[in-house]
């Protein structure tokens, strides 16, 4: 049987990334299916049935005719979105155990940074002080999490479990046990008002642009016993208005911030993140998942579709994601 | 009904542990029970039942010579029990929710910050340098954690759900589940060989003074995924040896370290910990427990051994924890 060929697509790649580790890694889990690098002037585009995706340039996968699935390499889909000329055909995103479980490291990791006061302890140590603060108890810290949906439920459960009380908010209703869950714009009133740290993982739609602004950071909790809320972004650098954020970290609207997206990438040089000394940048690595896993949940995904099953983590059109 | 009188001696309080704090505490939680902060020269020392101390003078217990139980307001009794004059009546020591949860919120975040290379993120951010660096998923790390009482089973509980390996080594045999457990000194090699980060939660007795040494910290994984192998004390600070610990750090037997505790407290200012780059210094704050939750403790175990029940958490002099 001649099996369609899988075209990989992958730019901008780092040492973990790279196009060839990935053609290396797809070669192993696709046994006799073709597995081509593109562009590549000397193959055949109408070969082409499955296309594996990394920042793709916009209208590449428009010369594909034959294409029928699209898989990104990664859970935000929100680039591939605004390509006119993407194919009208499934686009499916990335959801493994490797990724969610990296993302609520980050997650956990970053709420507790905050809510044990490391910035004032690091500060603290440069300047080689002892000198411990009150230090308030997790089941007195409601994080508060946009986005409930894979890493957003997972990572609800870890701080659940460290004693915090959790509760969620999403764009349709959804129940996750020991979670407080708040849906839709009527509801994110009384979901920010009880919120000590903020954690977006919202996708990256027209509807979520710019939605961590200087509006919604001041209905956050204001009688924190932090002292001021605060905000951790592992979404999207497009879900941030910077200038906001800024302002709110300099007038105490916000205590502190985690970032590790921006809405450029790298962030410049010339950013005042950088150094501002409530926040804390990292270089978009909150969830960077192992090839090895992804490349296993394409092929399982693709063995499944030609023997007529269910695409699963399919994006929908209409939502964007 | 005439009670027993329960004195207070606690010296060298701070913001949250001030003697008029615990006084004030313990005033509402024992209802018709005289709370007596000492030293008091006007005070009677024969009627004083109960004696809750932090660290009290060494002989100040011998005072009093009516004294049924001893609660210590904290975990570790390692400095009573050098007190060659303390009365011959039950020891008590706290294990109290908090307290545990505190442990746990320590021991995860300085896990999940060495993992997740926060040491070498924050050198990048004050460099202005957008350099993600690959990053090992948490089922590629052993984390070992000595010491499997209250708190190191829910440290390790949190760490299993985050997805590391745990292991655990105690004194006598211990099983739980999820975790691969090692005990006693034929043990102890199979279990520092397998381990990336090592957590010390051992209680300070005349058998675990001194055990983090070069010894110990040469036998830890030398092909740890992390490079090298990371310390963690929340324990005591006599655990450690403190020469012998600078040295694995400066000739790479150790990738880094949390140390919460120090042979000396605070530590003094001319120590080589406060800016070395490889060591995040805590000041004994990991498990600073509410005097609200530890006062109803109290309360609740001279209730109970007054009806004639059993005193929990009593320490073995013989085994000195």
């Amino acid at each position: 049987m001649n099996k369609g060929t899988l075209a990989l697509l992958v730019h901008g790649g780092t040492e973990n990334w790279s196009a060839e580790r990935w053609k290396s890694r797809f070669d192993v889990v696709c046994g006799d299916r073709g597995v081509v690098l593109l562009p590549d002037a000397a193959f055949d585009p109408a070969l082409v049935h499955y296309a594996a995706v990394w920042k793709p340039a916009p209208g590449e996968l428009a010369g594909l005719p034959n294409l029928r699935v699209i898989f990104n390499l990664g859970a935000g889909v929100d680039a591939l979105m605004a390509d006119s000329g993407l194919p009208k055909v499934p686009l499916v995103r990335v959801a493994v155990g490797d990724l969610t479980n990296r993302m609520t490291e980050f997650v956990v990791l970053h709420v507790l940074m905050h809510h044990r006061q490391e910035p004032y302890l690091r500060e603290c140590q440069r300047e080689k002080r002892w000198a411990p603060r009150f230090q308030w108890p997790a089941n007195a810290i409601s994080v508060g999490i946009m986005g409930l949906g894979t890493l957003g439920s997972n990572a609800a459960e870890v701080l659940g479990r460290l004693g915090f009380r959790v509760s969620g908010w999403s764009r349709s209703p959804r129940q996750i046990e020991g979670v407080e869950c708040f849906h839709g714009t009527a509801q994110l009133g009384a979901f920010l008002q009880r919120t000590d740290v903020l954690v977006c993982l919202l996708p990256l739609t027209s509807d979520t642009r710019q939605v961590l602004n200087r509006g919604l950071c001041a209905r956050l909790n204001r009688d924190s016993p932090m002292g001021a809320p605060v905000l951790i972004n592992a979404g999207r650098g497009g879900l941030q208005n910077e200038a906001d954020i800024l302002e709110c970290l300099d007038d105490g609207t916000l205590g502190g911030a985690s970032l590790d997206v921006f809405a450029k990438e790298p962030l410049p040089p010339d950013s005042p993140f950088w150094t501002h000394p409530k926040v804390v940048v990292t270089p978009h690595n909150a969830a960077d998942t192992d090839p090895d896993e992804i490349s296993k949940y394409v092929a399982r995904q693709i063995e499944r579709f030609e023997a007529g099953g269910r695409l699963e983590n399919v994006v929908d059109p209409a939502r964007g994601y």
